[in-house]
């Protein structure tokens, strides 16, 4: 079988493996969908992020979606042919972080496709998988694998969703509409905001926003007036879910959040600089968010339940042997939002 | 009657004024003690801070005691000879926040003492003041009026511990043990909070600090490596209020809280670098927290009830003919906690 | 002008009556559609409910939609010909719940049509109203005034779920589908609910919560086994919304939630038998809602953005003069769910 | 070594039992001071409560302190003549519950001294008893063993005071000052309560509910009226902890509780009848407590650090040999508040 490999920077290769064979507890997976995800991007453009840079070839991907194909003997509630979205999260169960049910900043993570260990943790953009029983939820016999991919980056908005906590009567700004950022967009309209404004610099980002409910979207490079009368008796938005990762975007939501309003921060970034001032006299509430535990099994049912808007998000889907282009054509973040692999 | 003006950096002078007259629904206080706050050494220092600069003579003071000298016809339960707490808080109760109960975020607030408005509102450094009935919080008859003028900045520390939440069980660090850092060191145990731990740069104020409720204190430029072990294993603080408005403090306080933990924001400042993969990767809360509105009638019975102590904090005392001796010393941060005036 | 009067039980007459004229601060209102509630019926067929009777004749209605007809000079933002919904809910602005912003829990409220105070507080079921401005909240030109006139009972439904707080991930119980339940349900998928399960005992009203939105229906009356399954492990649900106000509905919501659940309380009755053990042993969460404030306004933004399916629960129009036939009409809850009347 | 051996209604033994043995992962305790609770009562004086009723004979107790006796090879953190209280709840750590950190709510429980599953889960009024690490809490050098036997009822009031929430500014009311309620008390003014308020029938329970920190105590066999004046304006309290398990005393709370004030519930009891309209009305918030988990541990600490007045609960030491005096003597609840074994 096929893996796609990160050996370094601009060095992806689709290497023949041998084969994974599940033990009595496990699940073997014809893999069928895979999506591109900015970490992804990083490896292969610049072999990693931050401090972390890659040490050995590394197999990439994490939002996976695929087809049962052997079941183990003490497996229960799976058939062979489910098709099934894989959670790329195993926390160790065992830390003091996972005995508080806070899975998700567990002391010993393995997450699929992640150099921050070493050895590192293979990713999954391969065309059979060994997983865990626990690791897999079955879609509706209706939902394609493609949308059933798009469960790893819902389970994201839907966790900034959920510290954002209830939505009713809320007006939501989302600043940044990349892939998250605009399934934020989606996930904030359909569990009751209000209004939901989007802001972007890339007008095709916006327009995809719209399509998935934005009420209304501003290109801050081009508009930022419309973004700034927001500001007037103190602010307009009860909360501001951040997706950018840029402090401009960062500065301009605390001038058009009422005060007492919510900031969930979602984007990554470096430092950035804030108004000290600005934080106190406004009472702003910021939290941040970091991946999902819960929400995964929720992204799940909210897909097979066609609850959630995903078509206009994808924008493309490349056979495996077409890797480097499906990743180059994700680079472009002018004209692409969702870029997935088909295996 | 005597008031305290200051006319610009340096020059506050001591003044004879007409003394004021009570209408039917007002009362006339006999000031008795009023604290010396940051604020107003600000103006004393430098004729204002940020952008807030002095355009006229006004008197300084907002942390004020006194007795009750003349009762308006229309107001009811006050009596002559009454030591109250005066609340400096005027907020308007007609605008959108002031209809949401959140009063201290009123669009047209009158607040004793502060030049962010022309003309600006006079202080309460005043021999005599008049006052609205809702302004006049009683105190318990064997109150010292030097106690009762804690009750400002004590309803500021109040409130930052309102905004924590529940303290149960949880461990807090308090960063910065001035005045009001160390109110809240007090308030933090004296609500239950399991252990509170206070940093500074000052061994002055951590001794009274820890007298005031501390379990442990950090000089953290002499004993760093003290806070940094409370970094490993992600963080151990459940909280941290940050009363210092000091980048470092503030950066620092990021490594020792644990995950999901809660920082709130006290101290004013500038601009802020902060990091924000930290932010995110530890889904940190902030909240500012920006005077106070109903904890001024709890600080006053906690005032009242003696459940606060407020004798390590109080550091001087001096006659209004004394006030620039009184405000020099306050200047003295490296030996002076709260410094108040007698009238 | 005419109005719908209530003299005592089954003595419900159409009667002319002056009409009113607005003042500089005040709308005229030429009512459209009135929505008949639970508690229009009481008076109808009881001449009241538990202790309150009335006591003199009494404009009965409070679900009113209309279109302005005459603006006051003082009042700013509405025009002649605009569609409203009028909040039948006046809070004093004065007393200790007002000035704490929890107004629906006023002192000295004045609802429309209720004999609870005497003068009873004449309602709204007349072809001209005298309003405040600041109860006039405008549609989009596109909605009906039938739709219009769900305003109030949404926003009763949209309190509950204010109440429950964040549905992402929740899995929900209502039981009791008459028109307030099946809002309730219409409004827990709406904001986001996982699953919704609805309960009654007639099959009709439960026929249509499934088209407003439930995920699955039960008819305890004849399929009690059904709910009983949810019971297993401690119980299923995360939150029930009981609009019932029947004490079997209620106890049997305590079996099939999950220990920590929450159950809020919409439907009134008398005394009901509670099993003590069971909400301590399950750390049950009861909440009451009573009425509502600032859900009005949501309320009329989501009917003029059509998110909330409404055409399912309206089973009837009638002119003003069969206002009877109406009525006559609403009390068989066998085949009704909201009756309206038109002026 | 003996044991207190419950062989049904009034039919408690000490009995000769052989020593335990402690495996490397176990730790062997000599037992020193064992607290009576209500529970060990009823199953002394009827064999069982409710449906639950002794099959075979049961070692009683469950508030345990003692010294360590034998550290097994695999435990960290132990040694001997350390006092520790036990805790004796011992959640599975696998089911669903356990899974999402709801210990308390475990599937599969074993907690001392409980006949609820067969064979009975045997209790700890032992004189050696072998337990796990983990459920060992070390004590300061200076406590007493009677003072650390407190700490599984304090934990169960403290779990009350964490379901409520923060306590600042709060006037919090006790119904029932048993040894529970009066914890509950201790606890609520250690935790910030502003004033509380404490109820019961029996004036020595109140005298000693004064003595740990009530502002007023009321008689409400005697002083009825007292309690009801707080009713005016739809009520007084912010919250009620109830911990009589009487329907009176819930009732009463209903009328002197605020509009959305909170109530607790601790006490246990059959059917109470409650009045619907008034929960719906007052938009009441019931949450139901049950036990405890990471309160043990705080527990243990605020005992070490003598942060709760505990000396004026202790109404007898009693030793084993004198195990029927002692049961006798915390049968009379007139004159006893906490009675204790010695071992």
């Amino acid at each position: 079988m096929k893996s796609i490999v990160c050996h370094g920077p601009k060095d992806v290769r689709v290497e023949e493996q041998p084969s994974p064979v599940a033990s009595s507890n496990q699940v073997l997976i014809r893999v069928s969908a895979g999506g591109i995800c900015g970490s992804d991007l990083h490896y292969y453009n610049n072999g990693g992020f931050g401090d972390i840079r890659l040490r050995e070839p590394m197999i990439l991907g994490h939002e996976i979606a695929g087809h049962v194909s052997v079941v183990g003997d003490e497996v229960t509630g799976l058939n062979v042919q489910d098709l099934v979205a894989i959670n790329p999260s195993r926390p160790c169960g065992n830390c003091k972080f996972c005995r508080a049910a806070m899975f998700n900043q567990c002391l010993d993570m393995r997450y699929y496709g992640s150099a921050m260990r070493f050895p590192h943790v293979q990713g999954a953009f391969s065309q059979e998988l060994v997983v865990d029983a626990s690791q897999c939820f079955r879609l509706s016999s209706d939902t394609t694998p493609q949308h059933a991919a798009f469960a790893e980056p819902l389970a994201v908005a839907l966790a900034a969703i959920n510290k954002l906590g209830k939505l009713i009567g809320k007006r939501v700004l989302v600043t940044g509409t990349g892939p998250i950022g605009a399934l934020v967009v989606a996930a904030a309209k359909m569990h009751g905001a209000l209004e939901v404004v989007a802001t972007d610099v890339n007008d095709n980002a916006l327009k995809r926003a719209k399509a998935v409910g934005a009420d209304k979207t501003i290109n801050v490079a081009t508009e930022a007036s419309e973004l700034e009368a927001y500001s007037a008796d103190k602010g307009y938005f009860d909360a501001v879910i951040e997706a950018s990762g840029n402090e401009m975007a960062l500065r301009s939501a605390l001038n058009v959040l009422q005060p007492r309003g919510r900031l969930i921060l979602l984007g990554l970034g470096g430092d950035v600089n804030l108004p000290l001032n600005q934080l106190v006299a406004k009472e702003i509430k910021i939290s941040g968010n970091f991946r999902f535990h819960e929400e995964f099994a929720w992204a799940v049912k909210l897909i097979s339940d066609r609850r959630i808007p995903l078509d206009p998000l994808l924008t493309g889907v490349f056979p495996i042997d077409e890797a480097i282009t499906a990743f180059e054509t994700a680079n472009d973040r002018q004209q692409s939002m969702k870029v997935q692999l088909s295996f």
